[in-house]
């Protein structure tokens, strides 16, 4: 029973630790361009929401998108050998994210509050207090993008 | 007065419909190639939990990514001139997509549907329950690519 135990513990073991290694290089770089793309065209929906007729259900949508794909743990996709193209994967990423953890970590948290709070704001409906949380978010992305993102 | 308020319902109206219509079909393909490919990076994570260690917070996660991209309206990245490769983007889905709309609803809805519960049942931390609605999630994912997606 113990060695069967144990075995079940270590195949678990295995397998988290496989989970997290068994992306290629350039699959992390293609999972996390398309999570920022598939958040981009989101964000692009409210934006037009705000500038023409507001729909509460497509903003609402959007938002859980945001919200969700910021909470994903996309760190995980900034793995060893995503520093610069590899595979046909290209990437903007500055190779200082690499160097400061703990402002990249502070970016991210700050960007995570934000679209959390989107994602609370838009489920009220109330289409001006969207577009001031909307803008605030806009803005925890590009802070990002301004330190550690090229061009 | 009443001409201010018809030139901001006007105004709302080209902005609602400029919305819809300011994707290129290549902006299409890419954006809902991101979707599917931010989905299949979240789908392989809780599969690799069921595999592996069981981790609620990453199940829970990832489910609400599947969840909010399969109610992100996708139907609209499936506009006129998305059916074959444009602007350098690939696409493998079938010209049948486009003739059989009453089909691609209800293979959407029951996607729709299945992941939906399956974030229900992620909340849970259930994880014997969570491998059951993972199954039919992916199932659902299957039934559409059979069906209109090449190889």
């Amino acid at each position: 029973m113990k060695k069967f135990v144990t075995t079940l513990v270590l195949a678990g073991l295995a397998g988290s630790v496989m989970a997290q290694q068994a992306l290629k290089p350039e699959e992390m770089i293609k999972y996390r361009k398309a999570g920022y793309n598939f958040m981009a065209w989101n964000m692009g929906k409210i934006k037009a929401n705000l500038e023409g007729t507001y729909n509460k259900d497509q903003v609402v949508a959007a938002a859980n998108v945001i919200a969700a794909t910021a909470n994903s743990g996309m760190g995980a996709l900034f793995g060893p050998g995503t520093d610069k193209e590899v595979g046909g994967q290209t990437t903007r990423v500055k190779p200082e994210f690499f160097k400061e953890p703990d402002k990249v970590k502070e970016l991210a948290m700050a960007y995570i509050k934000e679209t959390n709070e989107l994602q609370k704001v838009a489920a009220t409906g109330d289409a001006a207090a969207v577009k001031v949380q909307f803008g605030k978010t806009g803005e925890s992305c590009k802070a990002c993008h301004d330190k550690f993102r090229k061009d």
